[in-house]
């Protein structure tokens, strides 16, 4: 179906049915996405105050055919909040809506207006000691709408879940304008279709959503983390078992780094300590959360002497104070910050099996190693089978010469995630940058499915057109 | 759209597809329900050995536009397993699709065909030295195709999940007959909508589920459980949250029984042995499952000392051997054998927010009282916020004594739960028996959304007709 731009009776209907307020100009930021591949367009930017004024720009882009690009907090890394081409379509900002709704500790529950910022979830729950356990780099700016859009996940998806799993009811408005109240704060729940995970991780094109009933969780009463050398993913992988062992659903997070990314922030941020004199080939961060009585920093030296026994780890520092704990973290958080600064020729957000973790390294490396002579910087959620796959000119060189290659590493290393029944998307979503990946790798059942859906509850097509899917026309 | 019934030419389509082993006669027990509501029908009864051969069945009864009745372990409450009127349908049985496809011990994940029965698959897991934590009453019979149609709840959701948190992936045929391979071992996968989740807990209605990947858990190192007094259901919130406070995720179980819970175990199952010498309101069964070097009885032992101090509870023992562990599980679970021997008038498998399961027992028990004199068993999933709040006549009196007030019954309680922001049907999903009340206290916007994707997916109509939605003849 033939979708319009925004024009002059567009924007009267608009201005007719929503106060001033709502229609706001289209600042530049907005046209722009962190990887800086695509400049976005708009016809006029929307930022509506409440459930039923995001109704009303709906229903009137609904009428009149218009496409709606649902706008959070611009964070995310595969161009899904941006339109480059295509008629001019209304960009919607929830950032108006950013109220807790309620908040019930006893519960463990927070309902909070989809425009909330992440980090100021992380306040009201801190507040009320609490933890809203989604955590990203970008939470500063990350917004609850596009966190649960896209499904994201972050560091504490080991012990917490992902998005979807921190989410107990959400409200939306649907393409044709209605509003649905899904708002409850119910753990359990089974009266019809899960339309909640359904818009969860739809990335905007099923739908809208307004607000969202959080799952919270009590705050540790103390946490440890350490970072430890092991010889290999295999024996990166034999600890974490170890580590569960030991302390349950107390491993919080368990990172994987490799010493390229140790040996890019001793390169790019030179002032970050090191933790090793001698940098390690792997090493791994343990973050952990325990529950009264308990203390984390011995549990972390049992686990380190267990593990010493069994030959998995080699080296190990403990933090001893919570000033030490950030600062462990930090070298983690800084790693995507090293790399840009690198600059990668291509990178990939993959996951595999995760006892096949230790394989697809060692294969990667040789299709990767095939393709010329690269440093690879592989680091990531290990305990969710979750790596960053990043690939990078050798030192000296600058990304831009090896630019003709990008889509063949790219290809390369999608093809051996695929062979490894993995996934090219394991938390950044299709957007609009993998569109052709979903096509080329994903089961043609679902795919089909997936469209019959779009086109039951979005037959023109007006949702975030081009995302995830090819649009119609 | 019209739906015919199984005619000769059904029949010999059927048997030049398949194997004759895939034909069944369809032994009585196939038309039964256990609430002994409805009474089935059935044209033929396939029992296909492969995904390959259920898509056969599909694609021959969607080609003729018969209706296909999935039946799974035939446990479920709500009728979903039975069509009592209408064109006869296929019954499509998976009792011959129970292979174990994959175990991956160290992945803590499980592949396996839907017709495997729970407590093979806990036995299965159990050898791997892992656990499947789903558990409900009938696990014997229930299987996991059907768990996963109905989201299953039980005993250990608390901790764990239902089943929709328990699968990471699963392998249907759509009302089509195209096979969806979604069988991936992943823990994050972000590529398109999540048709996992919309084929979870659809009963039936959007395909067939015909193998799934399960999340394993590392067993615990120690297990303790304790059945204590409490006060009030407001006392055994508090202990809930004492309890999380020590233990963290180590809570696997909060059950709430009721006094009268106890005294039907007393009336219909004598043998069973009392926990406490005066029969309390109110108690509640702990179960705890801890990691290395954790002791539970002493963990216990300390939340029931501070429990008492803080006066939420006023007895309380602590199981002192296995055997003694597993005779209170055992009180807990023949509650509803003791319900079923007493004959309830109108039972209820609702929800509300947590913090709000106080007001509604004691709201409960005043619209109740105005409708007449009952013995009220309330019990459950305390922790979920999940109650199952069923009544019964007084003492001396049948149920048939009052089946003209049942309806009355039923709708007092819904209304009062749909009030308080619940859920008339927390875990047992909607079937045949609760399409009125989905309908009535149903979100509109959903139902409709509901409706569309039906459509979408199983134009014809043709997979469960009358279960979650009304059929559309």
């Amino acid at each position: 179906m033939q979708l319009n731009s925004v024009d002059q009776k567009c924007l009267d209907a608009l201005a007719a049915a929503l106060p001033e307020a709502a229609l706001r100009d289209v600042a530049p930021r907005y046209l722009e996405e962190p990887r800086g591949r695509w400049h976005g367009q708009a016809g006029v930017l929307m930022a509506p105050a409440s459930a039923r004024e995001v109704s009303q720009v709906i229903q009137i882009a609904n009428t009149q055919r218009v496409p709606v690009i649902p706008y959070s907090g611009g964070t995310g890394l595969v161009g899904g909040q941006v339109s480059p081409a295509g008629p001019l379509p209304i960009l919607l900002s929830l950032e108006r809506m950013t109220a807790v709704r309620g908040l019930y500790p006893e519960e463990n529950v927070m309902v909070v207006e989809a425009g909330a910022i992440l980090s100021d979830v992380h306040d009201a729950a801190a507040a009320a000691e609490r933890l809203f356990p989604l955590s990203i780099a970008s939470k500063g700016s990350a917004r609850i709408g596009g966190l649960l859009a896209t499904n994201a996940g972050g560091v504490n998806v080991l012990r917490y879940g992902n998005a979807r799993d921190l989410c107990l009811g959400i409200e939306a408005v649907l393409p044709n304008g209605d509003l649905w109240n899904g708002l409850k704060r119910l753990r359990k729940d089974n009266t019809g279709y899960d339309l909640r995970n359904l818009l969860i991780g739809s990335e905007g094109t099923l739908g809208v959503i307004t607000a969202a009933t959080l799952t919270l969780v009590p705050r540790p009463a103390s946490e440890g983390t350490a970072l430890m050398v092991v010889d290999s993913p295999t024996a990166a992988l034999a600890l974490l078992a170890l580590a569960k062992d030991h302390v349950g659903e107390g491993v919080s997070a368990f990172e994987l780094i490799h010493g390229q990314g140790l040996a890019f922030l001793s390169e790019a941020l030179p002032d970050l300590r090191q933790p090793f004199n001698t940098q390690p080939e792997w090493c791994v961060l343990i973050d952990l959360g325990m529950a009264r009585g308990l203390d984390p920093a011995s549990a972390l030296e049992r686990i380190f002497e267990e593990a010493s026994e069994a030959g998995l780890v080699s080296d190990g520092v403990i933090a001893q104070s919570e000033g030490q704990r950030q600062s462990f973290w930090e070298l983690r958080e800084q790693i995507p910050e090293a790399n840009r600064r690198i600059g990668s020729i291509s990178s990939h957000d993959i996951s595999v099996p995760l006892g096949m973790v230790p394989e697809f390294i060692e294969k990667a490396a040789g299709v990767i190693g095939a393709l010329g002579h690269f440093r690879i910087n592989c680091f990531g959620h290990l305990g969710d089978g979750n790596l960053h796959y990043n690939i990078f000119p050798k030192h000296g060189e600058s990304r831009a010469d090896y630019a003709h290659l990008s889509d063949d590493i790219k290809r390369a290393v999608h093809d051996l995630v695929h062979e490894m029944g993995g996934s090219v998307s394991a938390e950044h979503g299709i957007g609009r940058l993998k569109v052709d990946d979903l096509e080329r790798y994903g089961d043609p059942t679902k795919l089909e499915a997936m469209r019959a859906i779009k086109a039951a509850l979005d037959p023109a097509g007006i949702m975030n057109p081009g995302a995830v899917l090819r649009a119609s026309v």
